[in-house]
């Protein structure tokens, strides 16, 4: 199945970003289940953990044990996010494919969070693209700095156009080969979805920016998606049941749900690799592992609509846009 | 208020699809409060009932002196739906100014829901714009013909492009001004969205498609709001709080949120002529009038983003859509 073409990549985050939102300790034999399960049923990529300090986040202090196990499914990419170079060490130690490093573009976000500036995580950048040039070629992970708050931050409210693209250009000139913008806040809408992308796409190129990391604090999660992909972007991250749900509106999921987003593109005619099916049955054991913590998300309750299709083997990825 | 120019009408269908699906009846006086207090918030059209035998829909069984009421609120366009003719001249004797008929795309459906065939129901369209055609120019509602299970039915599944080219032409030939597209069962999804509107478009003209009728069975109907949007589409649909829900998805609304919405629209410079702080203010009093009854949407908790600004007083439809 990992062979089949696919349109757009869905980036499970739950692993990490879920699992960070929650209090209930979610044990390493299942961690390691859900991530194969989800891989079993068509997901392409997955972000299993962060490696921050055991005492800062227990939850996810068994990162390198689970990625060691995601490492062992076969046309699985596995997404770590760090926070530094130490982090980053950790992350290639254990051998990840992918590290993201978050750059908040609100700096008083920024140093409430990590207590660093922006001028201290670029640095951290170039430390850490510095450390994977030294590697041997094939054992490089992909390196992406993601700009979170970018849409907005609960602090400082807007970011001004211009230090999204400082932040942007400086990232790929300290050596990622990506970068990704984060609505942390869910602040985003549309029209800045589009516009945002097309700001920071102006200074680093068009290839350098390829994914979203969209939130549903406002029940836009879904039309922000739709928005990026009309822009062209290939990769959406999203969490299963939108497990961890957001601090700042009860009800409200965090992430976009992996289910609904798969729904939603398999149901425009664009391949995602998963099997809806599938993928609703793994959503339904993690609500049994994890049965104090809400789960969210809306097709799981209605099911496949009546006759559902998914998409063709061969789909032309402006016409399933109405381009 | 009422006299700026907006660019999208939202149109307010709470008061009808909301209460009936729910048992607890509203009392008339707090119907007419509802009505008022989202009048007063900017909300420009509201359907404030249907025409139906009150022993078939208690709830609605005061349509007529809601009506009454809604006409004295200058500016508000008052809209009511009306099963067949008998339901219309109910309508016209009120004085709605807009009537619309719910035709479905799926035959049975039509015939489980108002046990009449598409033939049957196009006559009973013919009769009701013969009925308003009789009348003085100035008192002729505005008469839509709106189809139902457009994007599939829970029964039929998928229904065939040429059903619903037929039923939109023989609606207009009928008399309707104009046809509207209903995703009664929360099928849609964009691609198809945009499809049909082009579709249904082709046989009656442009300027007799300009609404949706979306639901948020999925999670997809801000997705798909932002697709109509982007042909075009100048009229959506919606309820405070969600009211009403979906019985076929608990936990999810089956009209999109009114207040999602308009967050949605304002935020991208589209301007709904709504007031968003007075509209969270209508929704917390229907919470309170409705304690049993569930509402839905993700605005209301998260509350608006800091340094939220609404749209300027001059905007380009197709700058925020980023044509």
């Amino acid at each position: 199945m990992a062979d089949q073409k696919i349109d757009v990549l869905i980036s499970e985050v739950g692993p990490r970003d879920g699992l960070q939102s929650i209090d209930t300790i979610l044990p390493l034999a299942l961690k390691k289940a859900w991530i194969s399960a989800e891989a079993a049923a068509g997901v392409r990529e997955i972000e299993v953990g962060s490696f921050v300090p055991a005492s800062l986040l227990p939850q996810l202090a068994d990162t390198a044990e689970v990625v060691k196990h995601a490492k062992t499914i076969p046309g699985l990419t596995v997404a770590v996010l760090v926070p530094n170079l130490r982090g980053a060490e950790a992350a290639i130690a254990a051998g990840a494919d992918k590290i993201t490093l978050p750059v908040s573009a609100s700096e008083t976000h920024s140093l409430r969070n990590v207590r660093r500036t922006h001028d201290q995580m670029i640095a951290e950048a170039r430390a850490i693209s510095t450390l994977i040039a030294s590697l041997p070629p094939g054992r490089r992970p992909h390196f992406e700095g993601s700009l979170s708050t970018a849409f907005g931050c609960t602090i400082e409210g807007a970011i001004p156009d211009a230090v999204l693209q400082d932040l942007a250009a400086r990232l790929v000139e300290a050596g990622c080969a990506e970068v990704g913008l984060s609505d942390t806040s869910g602040y985003a809408n549309p029209t800045q979805v589009r516009r945002l992308i097309r700001l920071v796409r102006g200074v680093v190129g068009d290839d350098r920016l390829t994914g979203l990391h969209l939130h549903n604090t406002r029940g836009l999660g879904l039309a922000n998606a739709l928005a990026g992909l009309e822009e062209g972007i290939t990769t959406l991250d999203a969490s299963l049941g939108g497990l961890g749900g957001c601090p700042f509106a009860p009800g409200a999921s965090g992430n976009i749900v992996t289910e609904d987003l798969a729904f939603m593109l398999e149901s425009m005619g664009l391949r995602t690799g998963i099997d809806l099916d599938a993928l609703l049955s793994v959503r339904r054991q993690l609500a049994q592992w994890l049965p104090n913590e809400p789960v969210y998300g809306f097709t799981s309750e209605a099911g496949l609509p009546l006759g559902y299709v998914g998409p063709p083997q061969i789909v032309r990825f402006a016409d399933a846009l109405g381009g």
